[in-house]
């Protein structure tokens, strides 16, 4: 699967909230465009975000668009994945002639980092695995992170089952894993957030992986919410938990979980399933997009240099690289 | 709210999966169409499922059918739910004439034992409070059990707010729970089930309430699906974790929580909700309606008796209880 094309002069984006029901793509000709798909998340991933934010900045330049207005407003379109914001400071650096090739550098780097995620990460998955929200190719320039490993696992004839849940709110492990899952071959079982815990009794889990938004100096990882919950779930059972992260995802400005600024997206997104209120509308409801696990309940962070071993509180850097 | 009437001639039921949007009541005329409406969940709630199925032997009884196989279908209807057993078993020892009294009698004496477990649990509950599922007047006879002691605590004029987790994937926290809370008065926030860790991490939670559909000899605690996880994540943040449990929930011929049979249920009851398919159909689903939440992660059972401690391995009797 694709999400992400580029011909040039337009960014064609696949509308990832109209699956699993339908395949739209929406084209974006101008920079305000692509900070709208981002913020609506027509296109969602931390990485993905990455890349369609340094093609925006392709656009903003084709057009001849004020630079620093064009990359404050995509970067303020998602506050808390990291990534937007180093793709955006990495293109700051580049002459205005050289930016479309360092967006479609962007991209193709990403399937490559995707490819040594899988690489160094897959013999760490057998048996029962558990994912969380999409991390596939439709949240990367391809291949995935957490589901890079699955994928790559399964490329060396290891055994395994992934179990994906559905990913509450925005349903991004039923819309979004399931459907690539089936594209690809990938042997899943979807089930329901609370019912992981039950799961871990139930059946012989021997890990579960995730993606990351942002990852702390410390270790502290930002994700989709939900995420924490299963950490926690994951070490009362004693179950390996790995994070997949892109080196991108670390953000040593920032010190701890503590610092990272955690979304708070409409209400709508979670008392309206499709045309379905599933709540009376006066219902008061928090909705976070994401959620800190804090560094002690994480076993290893899997990257495209190799698997990191935990860090404690020292930060998250080379002298701590255990491959 | 009001979820039951009896004509006596007629049950009528208030059709809970039309909630919150539509207020239909349904007719049944017959047994069949009550053990319909309860596999069909129409009317849910161990409570307000054993009252249902009282009133449907009255309705056997009416229509002179046989009685074995009328209690026999009923009792087909949910398996889990040991309350159902407990009234189909008392109705079986009172004479034809004399049913359809004894059916009013359990679901008065319902509304009875909700009153007293809100007397006895009312003072466990202050500051924040999480609950799952629906524990309401529309899943017993009237005031609720869990949902019954918040009641009551919200009357003894003691200060908190509830965090309904919307209970994946029939949302009957979303649909129901926050039904009653808005009609109640109910100060309450709504949240994904995959949010109540990040919860506890954020606000002053003091306690977790939960209802029970059937609790074994040990304490172990059947209930609705994600009741485990929420019991794991309580204990991990040193939450109290209670049980509001009748004692026609106790189960004293089930030794232990592996001896329950756990109800699984249709896939699409988690892949569509409403007229939406939020995966694709191909997609394989694992769909408990419930989960064992052990003993040891309980605080304590608060019943229509008074407060019990955790027994342990011990059987749940008389001599630990412990007002």
């Amino acid at each position: 699967m694709e999400a992400i094309r580029w011909t040039g002069t337009t960014l064609h984006l696949l509308d990832q909230r109209a699956l699993p029901s339908q395949r739209l793509w929406i084209e974006c000709h101008d920079w305000t465009a692509v900070a709208r798909a981002i913020e609506n998340m027509v296109v969602r991933g931390a990485p993905a975000i990455a890349i369609t934010a340094a093609y925006g900045m392709a656009l903003a330049i084709h057009h001849r668009a004020d630079r620093n207005i064009a990359s404050a407003g995509l970067l303020a379109a998602r506050p808390t994945a990291v990534n937007l914001r180093w793709a955006l400071e990495r293109i700051a650096t580049i002459p205005d002639h050289q930016v479309e090739t360092e967006a479609i550098r962007i991209h193709n780097e990403d399937q490559d980092i995707c490819q040594s995620i899988g690489k160094y990460g897959s013999h760490l998955l057998h048996g029962g695995v558990i994912t969380i929200c999409n991390t596939g190719a439709l949240a990367t320039g391809g291949h995935g992170t957490a589901l890079g490993m699955v994928r790559s696992a399964l490329a060396n004839q290891q055994s395994l089952h992934l179990y994906v849940l559905e990913t509450r709110p925005y349903l991004q492990g039923a819309r979004l894993t399931a459907t690539e899952c089936l594209a690809d071959n990938i042997p899943f079982t979807l089930i329901a957030d609370s019912m992981a815990a039950a799961l871990m009794t139930k059946e012989d889990i021997r890990a579960v992986v995730v993606g990351c938004d942002r990852v702390a100096a410390n270790g502290d990882t930002a994700n989709k919410i939900g995420t924490y919950s299963l950490a926690v779930l994951a070490h009362h059972h004693k179950i390996p938990f790995y994070v997949a992260m892109p080196m991108s995802t670390l953000d040593l400005t920032t010190p701890t979980g503590a610092d990272i600024t955690i979304e708070e997206r409409a209400p709508e997104e979670l008392y309206r399933v499709g045309s379905t209120m599933i709540a009376p509308d006066e219902t008061d409801v928090w909705n976070p997009a994401f959620d800190i696990t804090p560094a002690r309940l994480i076993t290893g962070w899997v990257t495209e240099t190799g698997f990191w071993a935990p860090p404690g509180q020292a930060p998250l850097d080379a002298t701590h690289r255990n491959r």
